[in-house]
């Protein structure tokens, strides 16, 4: 049993309005050395895998084919593995 | 220079409706191995701070204070140290 974060995030080419937004908010709090705010998706599965590398795969095909838009959004995958489950 | 990770998700006692429709989704292109989708926020931004510890006191209150719901959601920071910047 693998548990699985898909980080989702617009690619670094794309405007990311809503990440201006919160830097604007960010920078009123005081906090003025913050820049290059980038919103995105954050995806957490549990993956009943045996094989770290069928995880991963079956992160990746799901990353693909659901959860992000190739042509936007870049998409990087962590996994941890559960003992005992 | 810090570019920090903060990854923002329900609180696993809380509903995740948009998880459990994205689970389906997962599930009818065949992953039936896949369980307990969340969905969460992911905010990344470059943080102007020469100490590790100063970076991450910067992102947790960040968090506490503009990203984060603390009745509904937990967050996670993950930093990386970016050189020659």
């Amino acid at each position: 049993m693998y548990h699985s974060k898909i980080t989702i995030i617009l690619r670094k080419s794309i405007l990311d309005p809503q990440g201006k937004a919160v830097e604007l908010g960010i920078h009123s709090l005081g906090y003025t050395g913050v820049a290059n705010v980038r919103i995105g998706k954050c995806v957490e599965m549990d993956i009943d895998a045996n094989q770290r590398d069928e995880a991963e795969k079956i992160s990746r095909e799901i990353s693909d084919k659901l959860l992000a838009n190739p042509i936007m959004e870049d998409f990087s995958i962590s996994l941890e593995e559960h003992k005992g489950l």
